[in-house]
């Protein structure tokens, strides 16, 4: 297998969320290559206080998948008619976005491969900027994804049920999980440039000023 | 300015923090190519909550500088002695990786730029899992510096003055910064693959095992 020739800033600028992925399998050297690239990301004092769930057990997906649907169906499912009444923003958070939301909840439990980033020693954390320790690994880890052709898409909406997550994950009581990424190749979309707002509107020089 | 051709595997696996930065200026150009790298990462619902303060004004960096070296003291620095007295670990965690951070606190203010992520509206937030959306985009930040032989490290050790710090950048009450992160041509070391411990050590099939 040749190594991916994509540059990092085209990587950068063409790594959205894909929501629509297929169950075709990924392999298990492919798999170990995405974490190789992950665990190179900034933790705090390089301690690595983390672990790396990778799920692929049909039951135990099916379960958490459950939980993600809850998760969606209260944070967004509940706004279904007014999102798809919406007109498409340029922001991208229009009636398609949500429509992949959806996609993605009903079907999470066929992306072939989840990667759950855990922060252990955690759940009791009141720092706000624990994530710190975690997600820029995990942005390593979706960049390496696309450098392979896989999509994946940072989400949380399983937190709602973090203990019994926790617990079809064997993993300590004082373990956090971060998130669910759910890996796949893409069955729908393409390796677009995420949709932001300007620039100007959010880069501010020495001090901030209210729009 | 032709574009880095460094591809983004290579990228994920030779950003280590870099603590020995230049005085060097950096082009506002490049500054914006980083910026515009960093929004492409991903944030709750795209709902982009954030400011990114780019900041160069001397005086407001020695102030927060300051900042910075008493946190720095306060969790490093009293552990001077022993830090320097350890043998060079695998890990990066030795006297070598102490000197970086204690250089890093004594000259942080001569970085040209420093950037800070700030999530508006999040001061008060409970979420443990609130930095999901930043750090991502952080990463991003910092991959696009590395294209460009940039140096950066995401910090956090200005948090102990968050009011203060909040005030000097001009932000509301109910934003936080995220991070504090310098930016400089590298005077010393280089672009080496950060270490770890093994990934059979910290990556998990199904379930997680205790070591």
């Amino acid at each position: 297998m040749s190594e991916p020739e994509i540059t990092v800033l085209e990587a950068l600028h063409s790594t959205p969320a894909r929501r629509y992925l297929s169950p075709e399998p990924i392999g298990d050297d492919i798999v170990r290559k995405l974490l190789d690239a992950a665990i190179r990301g900034p933790n705090g004092g390089n301690t690595q206080r983390w672990a790396w769930i990778v799920l692929r057990d049909p039951a135990v997906k099916a379960q958490i998948a459950a939980f993600y649907q809850e998760g969606w169906d209260k944070l967004y499912g509940v706004h279904r008619e007014v999102m798809l009444a919406q007109p498409e923003s340029a922001n991208g958070q229009g009636p398609a976005n949500f429509r992949a939301g959806d996609h993605l909840a009903a079907h999470i439990q066929e992306a072939p491969v989840w990667i759950f980033p855990v922060l252990l020693g955690a759940a009791k954390s009141a720092n706000p900027r624990l994530g710190a320790s975690i997600y820029g690994a995990v942005q390593q880890l979706m960049l390496a994804a696309r450098a392979y052709g896989i999509g994946s898409t940072l989400t949380t909406l399983h937190s709602g049920h973090e203990a019994e997550t926790r617990e079809l994950l064997g993993l300590p009581e004082d373990a956090l999980t971060m998130a669910l990424v759910p890996l796949g190749y893409p069955s729908k979309g393409r390796w677009a440039e995420p949709k932001r707002r300007p620039l100007d509107e959010v880069v501010f020089n020495d001090r901030y000023t209210a729009s």
